[in-house]
């Protein structure tokens, strides 16, 4: 799985990137190649105070859940933990560097808001998904080697293997009996959702790993029908579950959990997509990844699935280049990376990302959800595309 | 965590040693040392063919609601678990090694019949326990860096560390839908037990870890009481939860759930202390791992500190021998294990063993369970003390 470099991104770095801030609409379409034309996702993008407001009052409201949950864990599980919400450094002195962003949480407390309920309703399923969500980076920076996260030691690198592992496994179980502990049918159904999509999440990973050994062309190929069922998985199920599990806690009518469900999943996928593009293209001072670090292992990503389909005969050439047999070199990945922007695949995934967006925007204002909330979760979403981390 | 090598053993294997077929009352209790003198936990034990005869039928009845469910795994995770679970050997192909003992989910059936209940009321539990336990043994052997299991490669020697902790990492997550599926107050009871153990196991598994970095001596040096708190949570919850986890989906009343756990947590510590016989003097041969493995990794296990407790004496001696800093040396470790043989160490454990045991035998007669089941937990339960492996 790609890092999620999102994870402790702090307030200053939710303002959008200066590509974001300039308003699209004043682009001349003529001027710009195929994959940048304006969309119906590129609609003026709203202020993003709102989202910064939002992410606030969530995490006033969630973090002293969470951080009590936390408390519970012995006290090696619990440092690296403290240490991953980036609420401690390595050596367990207090970090000044504060919390995550919490969007994931957020969606939570809006979802169960949407529907009508109070935030308090929500709580549980916000700690319950938080905790999970780092269980998997950290399990997922073991199994990928990758030794930073937002520019500090993953967890296995600060604290080794073994201790990681555990720690993951503690904020696994400490997750699950979270939301346990709610009782009731409403608890009941929450676990129920909560546990589907950890099997999906599994199998997203497993299939973004195995797809990593296949080639880029032929019968073997990952066709971009494939990278999306596993995307779908990795990402798409714990924001799908993070925006239906307010609702399922809240008791909310089937209808309306399954269009937030449904958004999230949309959200998902658009979070993907741009980590997919920043794994490519990021810049690694503002990663914290080594450039073209997707590339290197030649993870299956939408941008040059999606150059691929544009252009067939980019495959033999990227066989070549960064095979999944290939040893990497810089040289060739840049050359690769350029290969793939001039076939269109970066603009291709981006478009993918923003048309995703606004799909989950209009599915969610054709249900009966509260108006303002809505707009808070539209104003959420818009930050899975427009990062630069 | 030590290595759990009783998943494997083939049912030729559950013939006891020949020492404990030697009837204990034959022994004069005058020419035994202290640890060896007859205890009352020393009746004849009970002839061993109704075990077996529980094993079969108990595992004719999960095993396959148990590959059912690792079916529905990715083809990758769902590999490595079959290979755990003895099914297929390391290359898929099919296994002549058949399944595991199965004592867990036979606890788990006999457990639910034992408060009058259908035994299929049991299976749900009786696959989560099963998974969870493999998942565990799983990732403990990543970090424990164990190669083999039961004279076969670990999962991580022979599939990689990462795809190893991630079909951990899918079994847990089936564990606990499998449970969480069952639905209803039951189902979210049995949950909530599979929970508060899944915390129970990482804190147990954490300290254990903790425990192998103290010394022998000094204000540091870990006690009985803290070895005891370890293994009540690192083995005692599992087999505590599975006790209690057929009652709680038979809606058994508490008392009666109550008394399994009890007795099960019992027979987990007595699993244990033997566990750490042969993790000193067990036969390489049979269990597979190397000599004095325990005292390799200066793990602070039960026959040391009964040792340590009746001879104070002995601790310098061992910090120099096996000192957690002090690199493995084999005469050195053949010394220490004399040394703690000699101090009554051994003895001392298997003595607490068949304490534990005789003590959930008495408790469970106390309370109003169908007398035959209970008979056959007696008996299921002599097998975590009269093993070689």
């Amino acid at each position: 799985m790609p890092s999620h470099p999102g994870l402790h991104a702090t307030a200053s770095e939710i303002v959008p990137t200066e590509a974001a801030r300039r308003p699209r609409t004043s682009r001349g379409a003529g001027q710009l190649p195929e994959g940048e034309r304006p969309t119906e996702a590129d609609a003026p993008r709203p202020a993003v105070q709102p989202a910064a407001a939002t992410l606030d009052r969530c995490r006033s409201l969630v973090e002293p859940a969470l951080r009590k949950a936390v408390r519970g864990l012995h006290p090696g599980p619990r440092r690296i933990a403290s240490h991953a919400f980036g609420w401690c450094e390595t050596d367990g002195t207090p970090s000044a560097r504060g919390g995550g962003k919490g969007v994931r949480p957020a969606l939570v407390v809006l979802g169960a808001e949407a529907v009508g309920a109070p935030a308090d309703v929500a709580v549980p399923g916000a700690v319950a998904i938080e905790l999970i969500h780092t269980f998997s980076l950290m399990h997922d920076d073991i199994m990928d080697g990758d030794g930073s996260r937002r520019h500090r030691d993953s967890a296995w690198k600060a604290f080794g293997t073994g201790p990681a592992l555990l720690a993951g496994d503690a904020l696994f179980a400490l997750g699950v009996r979270t939301l346990a502990e709610v009782g009731g049918d409403r608890g009941g159904e929450a676990v129920r959702h909560l546990t589907v999509m950890l099997g999906e999440l599994v199998h997203g990973q497993a299939d973004d790993e195995l797809f990593e050994s296949r080639p880029w062309t032929g019968p073997q190929a990952v066709g971009i029908a494939e990278y999306r069922a596993m995307a779908d998985r990795k990402t798409g199920a714990l924001l799908g579950c993070a925006a239906a599990i307010g609702p399922v806690l809240a008791g909310a009518p089937r209808r309306l959990t399954y269009a937030l469900a449904q958004a999230g999943r949309e959200w998902g996928l658009a979070f993907q997509a741009v980590d997919d593009v920043l794994g490519i293209w990021g810049d690694p001072a503002v990663t914290g990844k080594p450039v073209h670090s997707d590339l290197r292992r030649a993870k299956k990503t939408l941008p040059v699935l999606g150059a691929l389909a544009m252009d067939p005969s980019l495959g033999p050439r990227l066989d070549q280049l960064i095979g999944a047999d290939t040893p990497p070199d810089d040289a060739r990945l840049r050359q690769a990376a350029d290969l793939i922007e001039r076939a269109g695949g970066r603009a291709y995934a981006l478009r993918d990302a923003r048309s995703r967006v606004a799909a989950a925007r209009d599915q969610l204002r054709t249900v009966p959800l509260a108006a303002p909330c809505v707009d808070e979760l539209v104003a959420l979403s818009e930050l899975f595309v427009d990062r630069r981390v």
